[in-house]
C-alpha cells in the first residue's frame, strides 16, 4: 500500500491519460483537452518531508461489528445500498426506484402504493395498465441523511431520481423506503441535501435540465423558453412546498449550519443545448436561495401556481436569488462543517472557489458585489469535482482528470487568495481511476471526524478481475486520520454510486427494529381490508369471495403456511395476504408462485399482499423462499385454478 | 479468529438454538423438532490434539487481484453474481431473470430477446402486453459452469429458476446471460447441475413439485395423478432434449466423471401435499438416471411426446433409472473428485449416505440390490445439507440445525461402515448461522484444490450492524489448507445466494473481453436492421420514419451523442439505437430519457436498442448514465414530442 503514495511525484496524468481522459475526441474541438489547461502551479509544490500517515484498524474480523453504516446511492441501479465501513461490505440493498426480484418491491400492493401516490395524476394516468402503473428505472445520484441542528438524527435517508424526477424518503428504522414524490413542473431531478437547521425541514432538488413550461410540446426546439427549477420538498410530508424558476441550470447544491441559505452550482448559464453551446462560456455561476425571503413571497402571494405548487420567479433581479460567478462550468458544492465556508468545485477549471456564508446576508442587502462573498480559489489540478472535509480544517477535492484526490487546507487557500505565499495543498493520492464524489466520516456534519475518506471511483480498469466489458466501479477506502492519507482497500461496486454518506453507528444504535410493530404504517391498508373483512391477520387462514375477486389470508409460521392449499376460478382478481406470525429476528419468509411471476418479502410480524388475475388453470405450487427451517423445502402449499369453462 | 475454532467443543446447539430452529412450531407434532433427533455419537468425539489450521494470506491489497472467481446464485434476486475469491467482494452483478434498472436488461430489445425466445408459447401468449412480455422475477438457486473432461472450461455459467421454471446460460466472454428456456411439462427446477464428461452436454434440471399431467385445470386436488419431471437440456442448443417422469419428487442433483448417470434426491416419496404427509416416511430415496439407455430410448421410440418435447417413463419398474433408499428426507447430492463417490446429505436424518459410483452399472442390470451401492453413512451431525470437497479424501458438511461445519473422511467413513472402530470425523466448526450449500474451491471438478470453503449461512442475525428486520445472508470464507478448518471473513449478502462455484482464475484468463466484437451475435438484430435502412450503425446519425415507426440511428463517443436531438410525434413507436464507438475499456454508456422510464447500458463498441411509444408530447432530455469524461454532465440531447393534434 505504501507504493500507492509515493506515485504522487510522478506526472499522474502521464499514468492515466487512456480511459475517460483520452476519448475526449468530440470535445477537442472546443480546446477544453487537458493540453489546453493550464498546468497547476502547486502540482510541483509536493510536501518535502514525509509525514505520518493514517494508522487506523481496517480490519473487521468475523463476528466484529464495523463503526460505520455508508448509504450509498447506486446510480441507476435505482436502489440504496448500506455498506459497513470500515469493511465496505454491502450489507442491505434497499430497493427504492427499481424493480426487485426478491422483496416484491414493485409488484406487492403495499410497495406500489408508495411507488404511485405520490406521482403526478398526469404520471399516474400515462402508466395505468402498464408495468404494474410505475416506473421501472431510476437514477440515484445523492443519497442524504436528514439533519437535526447540523448533524444527523437517524430519521431518514433522501434519495434523488435523475431518471424519472422523484425524491423517495427511507424509514432508517426498517430501512424500507416508505414515501416517493414526483416534482411537477420539472424534468429531472440532479443536485439533492436535506436542511441541515435548525431541522430537515427542506430537502432541497435541483431541475438540472432546461424546458419549456409548461412542457406540453407547445415550445419544443426554442432554447430561450427553456428554464430550470429549483425545488423544496417538506421532509416531513413530502410535498413540495415551493418552486423557484432560475436563469442558467442546476447542477449540485448544498445548505449552511444556519438555515438561511441553500446554494446550487451552474454549469450551463449559457442554455445551451449542445456541447459547444453549454462550455462556451469562461464562466458560469453559483446560484444562492434565500430561504426566509422565499418562505416570505409564499405568505404574501409574490408566486404563481404551477400544478398545485407555488412557483417563485428566482430569475436576475429576483430578491430572492444572488448569482456569483465561478469559472467555467462548476460541479459540486459543499458546505465545510466550520459552518462558514463552503467550495464549489471547478470541473473544467483546475480551481475551486471557497465562498464565506457569513458574507451572504450583505450580498442580498447589496451591500456587496456577488464575487466579494470569495474569499479563496486555490488551483488544485485538473477536473475538480467534489470536496470533503476532517473538521480539521483541511479540504479533500477529488481530481477526476488527475486521478487524485487533493488534500489542502482551507485557512492556507484563504491566506493565499489574499496573496500571502503559501502553498495551500498539503497532499495528492493517488486514486483507481477517475474520481466523483468522495465523503469523509460525518463529513457533511458538524461533527466531521478526520477519519475515513470514500473516493468514489467511476473507473476501475486493471484493478480486479476481469468481468466483461462493463467493469465495476471502484470505491475506494482512505485513512485521513494522520498527515498523509493512506489508501488502504478498493471496493467495486455495480452502476453507479455517485455518491454516499459515512454515518457513525451511534446515529442509529436502537433505532432499528428487527421485528416488524403491527401496527406499522407500511402494511395499514392491509390491516384495514382484513379488519372490514372480519379476518384476524395473525391466526386466520381463510379465503373471502367477493363476485370475481378473491381474498386469500393466510399467516406464515415456519415450516408452513396456514393454508396448505386454496382454490380460484381461472379469470379471478385474487389478493393474498400473507402475515408472518414469527417474532424471531431474522425469520424472514417468503410467498412465490410458480409460473405466476409472484414473489414477495414478509419479514417478521410482517403484513405482505400481491394483486395478480388467476389467469392460468391447473395447480400452482406457492412456497417460501426465505430459507427459514431445516423443513423449508416442504414449506409449500398449492393454489388450485379451475378452468373458466368448468 | 482463533476463538471462533474453540468453541466446537461445547454443544452447540445450546448456542444458537434461537432462529430456524426453535420456531418449529408447526412441525413439533411430527416429531421432528431436535429433541427428537438422536445425539450423533461422533459429536463427543473431537479430536484432541491441536491441528495446523490453514494460513492462507486472506488481505488483497489495493491493486492486487483475487486468485479466484465465485460466481453466486442470488436466490430470489434472480441475478447472478461475480465475487473476487478470497475478497469476497462483490466484482459485478449479471442480470438474468430480474428487471435491471442500470443496465436496461428486461428492456432493450436485445435482453426482451433472450428472456422471451425460449419461452413456450403458452407462456409468450400469456405474457402478451404487459410487462414488456416478461416475467420480472426469478428465483436462482444453482450456479455451474459447463464441464469438459471433469473439469470447467470457462465457456458458460447456467443458472436454474425455481419461480418460473426457466434454465438460462451466461455466456462468460462477455459475462451476459444469453439464452434462457423454460421447460415445458414441469412446474418449477429446483436442482440443477451440468454433465461433467465428456463434456457439457447436458445440463439436468429437477422438476421439485409435483402436479399434474397435462397441468391444465382437469385435475386439481387428485394428487395421486400429481407427477414430478427430470429434465436433460442441451447446454449448446439450450433446447429441451428430453424428460423423465418419475416417482416421488426431486431435489438436488449431480452428475459423475464418466458420463454415465445423472442422480437426484427426493425428499418426497409419499407425494405428500402436506408438510406431516411429505415427512410421513421413514425413509426417501436417490433417484439414478442411466443417460446410455435413456438416450437409446429416445433413439427407439420409447417415450411419449409431450409440447415436443420426448418424455421417458422412468417410475419404478422401467430400465431408465433406479431407486437407492435413505434415511428421511435427503437434500444435497455431491459428487467427490474421485469420480468413485456421492454423498446424499439426510436433513431429517443426521446421517449422510456415500454411494459407489462404480457399483451402478450393475445396478441398473440387476445384479445388485439398490442399497448394494452404498457404502458409508456416518453420522454427522443434525440438519447435514450439502457436502463439499477438498481433492485430498475429505468432506465437508453443512449442518443446517448445529450450525457447523463438519469435516470428515471419506475413508475413515467406508472402513466404519464395515465395522471397524474409526471415527470418521475430524472437526466441527461453528459459522453463523444455519448454513445451507457450500463449496470449496475447484471443489465440483476433478481439480479439487483443497484450499478454500465458502459457507453459505441463511442466517447472520447478530453478525452485522442492524439494518433493519430483513437481515443478509451470510457467507463465511474459511481456509481449509491446513489440517483444521479456519473461520477468516463473514460476508454479508442480499437475499439469498443458495448455492455458488468456485473457478480458479486461470479458467478464464484471456478468456473475457473488455470491448465488443462488432459481429456480436448479442446485437445481431440491430444490425441487421441497420443493413436493410442503409443505415452505418458506427458513424450514422440518423432518422429513419416507416409510417408511425421511427428509428433513430446514432452512434456515442464520450462526451457526446451522434445526435443532439431528434423530433418524433405523439403516438410513434420509437427505436433508438445507440452504438458506442469507443473503443476504450471500461468506457461505457449509458442513454436514459427523462421521465420515460428508459435506460441502458451501451459498453464500448456494443450496439443496444430500446422501443417505446412516444406518448408524451414535449421537450425530454436523454442523457448519459455512465459516467464517462469530464464533460459527462454535458452529454445529453433532447428528443422533441410534437403534439398528436399539430
Amino acid at each position: 500500500m505504501g507504493r500507492e503514495d509515493d506515485k504522487n511525484t510522478v506526472s499522474r496524468r502521464q499514468v492515466v491519460g487512456t480511459a475517460a481522459v483520452g476519448a475526449a475526441g468530440l470535445a477537442g474541438g472546443l480546446g477544453l483537452g487537458r493540453a489546453a489547461l493550464p498546468e497547476p502551479a502547486a502540482a510541483q509544490a509536493q510536501p518535502k518531508t514525509p509525514a505520518r500517515a493514517g494508522s487506523l484498524k481496517t480490519e473487521v474480523a468475523p463476528g466484529e461489528l464495523d463503526e460505520y453504516y455508508v448509504f450509498f446511492s447506486s446510480g441507476q441501479t435505482g436502489e440504496v445500498r448500506i455498506i459497513g465501513m470500515p469493511s465496505m461490505r454491502e450489507l442491505m440493498r434497499v430497493p427504492v426506484f427499481n424493480r426487485d426480484s426478491a422483496t416484491g418491491w414493485g409488484l406487492t400492493n403495499e410497495s406500489l402504493k408508495i411507488l404511485t401516490e405520490g406521482l403526478t395524476q398526469e404520471t399516474r394516468d400515462r402508466l395505468k395498465g402498464r408495468l404494474n402503473g410505475v416506473w421501472q428505472n431510476g437514477d440515484c445520484h445523492h443519497p442524504h441523511m436528514s439533519f437535526t441542528d447540523g448533524t444527523y438524527d437517524g430519521r431518514y435517508i433522501f434519495i434523488n431520481d435523475k431518471a424519472n424526477t422523484r425524491l423517495a424518503r427511507i424509514r432508517t428504522d426498517i430501512m424500507k423506503c416508505d414515501k416517493i414524490v414526483e416534482l411537477p413542473n420539472q424534468y429531472t431531478i440532479h443536485g439533492m441535501r436535506p436542511q441541515k437547521y435548525p431541522r430537515t425541514g427542506y430537502v432541497f432538488c435541483n431541475g438540472e435540465y432546461e424546458v419549456p413550461l409548461p412542457n406540453d410540446g407547445k415550445v419544443l426546439d426554442d432554447k430561450s423558453k427553456y428554464w430550470s427549477m429549483f425545488s423544496a420538498v417538506d421532509g416531513d410530508t413530502m410535498k413540495v412546498a415551493w418552486q423557484v424558476i432560475v436563469d442558467g441550470n442546476l447542477d449540485n447544491v448544498d445548505a449552511d449550519y444556519q438555515g438561511k441559505y441553500a446554494f446550487a452550482t451552474c454549469y450551463n448559464s449559457e442554455k445551451g443545448v449542445t456541447l459547444a453551446e453549454m462550455t462556451a462560456s469562461e464562466q458560469d455561476w453559483l446560484t444562492i436561495f434565500n430561504i426566509k425571503r422565499i418562505e416570505e413571497a409564499v405568505k404574501k402571494g409574490d408566486f404563481k401556481q404551477m400544478n398545485g405548487v407555488p412557483v417563485i420567479d428566482g430569475r436576475h433581479g429576483s430578491p430572492y436569488t444572488r448569482y456569483v460567478p465561478v469559472s467555467n462550468s462548476p460541479h459540486g458544492i459543499n458546505t465545510a462543517p466550520d459552518g462558514i465556508h463552503a467550495v464549489a468545485n471547478g470541473k473544467l477549471a483546475p480551481t475551486v472557489t471557497v465562498f464565506d456564508l457569513r458574507k451572504f446576508d450583505d450580498l442580498f442587502d447589496d451591500k456587496i458585489k456577488p464575487r466579494d462573498v470569495v474569499v479563496a480559489e486555490p488551483e488544485l489540478g485538473l477536473g475538480p469535482l467534489h470536496t470533503a472535509f476532517d473538521g480539521k480544517g483541511n479540504a479533500y477535492t477529488t481530481l477526476f482528470l488527475d486521478s487524485q484526490v487533493c488534500k489542502w487546507n482551507i485557512d492556507l487557500a484563504k491566506r493565499a487568495f489574499k496573496g500571502e505565499k503559501v502553498n495551500p495543498i498539503i497532499q495528492k493520492l493517488d486514486v483507481h481511476y477517475q474520481p466523483g464524489h468522495n465523503h469523509s466520516s460525518m463529513g457533511e456534519t458538524k461533527e466531521a471526524d478526520g477519519k475515513w475518506l470514500i473516493s468514489l471511483n467511476k473507473f476501475s480498469k486493471d484493478r480486479f478481475l476481469n468481468v466483461g466489458p462493463l467493469k465495476p466501479e471502484n470505491d475506494q477506502l482512505i485513512d485521513i486520520s494522520g498527515d498523509q492519507m493512506k489508501l488502504v482497500h478498493d471496493g467495486p461496486s455495480f452502476a453507479e454510486p455517485h455518491d454516499a454518506v459515512i454515518v457513525h453507528r451511534s446515529k442509529l444504535d436502537g433505532k432499528i427494529i428487527s421485528v416488524w410493530k403491527r401496527d406499522d404504517p407500511f402494511f395499514a391498508d392491509a390491516v384495514k381490508q382484513a379488519k372490514a373483512d372480519g379476518v384476524s391477520l395473525e391466526s386466520d387462514a381463510k379465503v373471502i369471495r367477493d363476485g370475481n375477486k378473491v381474498r386469500v389470508y393466510m399467516f406464515s409460521a415456519a415450516p408452513a403456511y396456514g393454508l396448505e392449499k386454496f382454490e380460484v376460478k381461472q379469470g379471478d382478481e385474487v389478493t393474498v395476504y400473507i402475515t408472518n406470525i414469527d417474532d424471531v429476528e431474522d425469520l424472514t419468509h417468503g410467498f412465490c408462485i410458480v409460473n405466476y411471476g409472484i414473489n414477495m418479502e414478509i419479514g417478521p410480524q410482517q403484513t405482505s399482499s400481491v394483486t395478480f388475475v388467476a389467469d392460468k388453470p391447473g395447480v400452482y405450487w406457492y412456497f417460501c423462499t426465505w430459507f427459514c427451517h431445516a423443513m423449508h423445502m416442504e414449506m409449500r402449499g398449492r393454489m388450485l385454478v379451475s378452468p373458466q369453462n368448468v
